[in-house]
């Protein structure tokens, strides 16, 4: 099926599950809605941290149609489960955000680390946690972005445990990817970034490591929903976990 | 000399010329400030074409002081000459802009290609506009820039004439500096991309060709300014032409 097929399913709401897999050689996007007000400086935010926080598409305000990254798509409808955020407070976890949408909002879509993995499997680095049927390890790091207006706070950063011998072959793949959170952010030694516990994330499942792999570190797109969250936006709408949005532009399209 | 020395020296009046080859291994910035009502599509503009409008840094509204590119720096008084506009027309052309300066401003801070040039030289392309102490030669293309909001209009590039054996290289230098441009847009041909003749370039002095060189042509930082201009914005403020900021990054330090 091809990502338009799939947005058509979603939005018929015939698929409400998380997104993983499908489309697997398309990328897919996070999502970030904020009203008018909060979009400069979460734009500018994303500029400073282009790692965390790399922009694919931002929407014109109040129109929820991408025009650079799927043609003939609506935010409002096309992920399968959305979350809402009232001062902070999640409120509802709706299949479509049509009620809530108004002609204040911005969307970004935001890069999300599938892509790179499919990237690393395609030239033969194993990815731990996709072997496993796991979700990927993510841990608050002592790494501080750089602010912008009321969005501050620690980077959030993925890990991937890599066979020793592949380590530097996942950095020069991944650096060809900076739409998607780019090279590395470290290598071999969580406690110089803050990781006190490996096998404590502070989200998704503990790694699976196999002997000779060695720790390497991706900032991580959930760095801006955590930090829009910590702010407590008057109004805010994400995807739920895992449940992405799926664009039309091919993971290879996106590299260097 | 070190940019801060320089940037003393510029701010004292001391020194007024261009900027060109001061401080060579640092990053130099073209500027851009504009009212904080039109800094939202401006910034969106620069995410939508980061190659012609690549941001080193944006500052915090109304405040004239970098806090990454320069520390120290005020950008009020730290470039040689500024060129002022009122409804698009040019009213000054200062050598600071104290008086024009107020708390609704937003300076934007541009990559430059002087950082990639450095780059090439460095590692042995040679640089035909520098070798005859030319200005570079740069045209209006038929590449049109996505838009956002009232910013829109064609991208403006620059030409290198680059000995054929030495094209590839070319490539893959500049691609490891996306926030100098990055890597070239259009290899050979351009009439491919709307440039009629060659030996008239919209903006620069015309190319010297040497035997052998095939044309490349980059992104180029006066993208953002021209198309700005064409907006005719209320009030905005510019350096003047090779008048730029001599920042404290290394232009090493700007490769992936």
């Amino acid at each position: 099926m091809t990502p338009k097929e799939i947005r058509q399913m979603i939005r018929e709401e015939k698929w409400t599950k998380p997104t993983s897999g499908l489309a697997p050689s398309y990328a897919q996007a996070n999502l970030v809605v904020l009203p008018k007000d909060d979009a400069y400086d979460f734009l500018l935010f994303a500029q400073r941290n282009p790692k965390p926080c790399p922009i694919l598409e931002v929407l014109d305000v109040g129109d929820p149609r991408p025009k650079i990254t799927a043609s003939g798509a609506d935010i409002r409808y096309d992920l399968p489960r959305y979350r809402v955020y009232k001062d902070g407070e999640l409120i509802d976890e709706p299949l479509n955000i049509e009620k809530y949408w108004n002609k204040e909002l911005v969307a970004f879509l935001i890069g999300c680390s599938f892509s790179f993995e499919w990237a690393l499997l395609e030239e033969g680095v194993p990815v731990r946690h996709i072997e496993n049927g796991r979700n990927v390890p993510m841990y608050i790091t002592n790494i501080q972005c750089v602010p912008a207006g009321k969005f501050r706070g620690p980077m959030v950063v993925s890990a991937r445990p890599t066979p020793f011998n592949l380590v530097v072959k996942a950095v020069l793949i991944t650096s060809r990817f900076p739409k998607v959170h780019g090279a590395p952010i470290h290598i071999g030694y969580p406690e110089l970034i803050g990781i006190e516990n490996i096998m404590e994330p502070d989200f998704g499942d503990p790694p699976v490591i196999e002997e000779g792999d060695v720790m390497v570190f991706w900032a991580c797109g959930v760095t801006p929903q955590a930090i829009a969250m910590q702010t407590k936006p008057k109004f805010m709408i994400t995807h739920s976990p895992g449940h992405m949005f799926i664009t039309d532009i091919k993971n290879a399209d996106l590299a260097l």
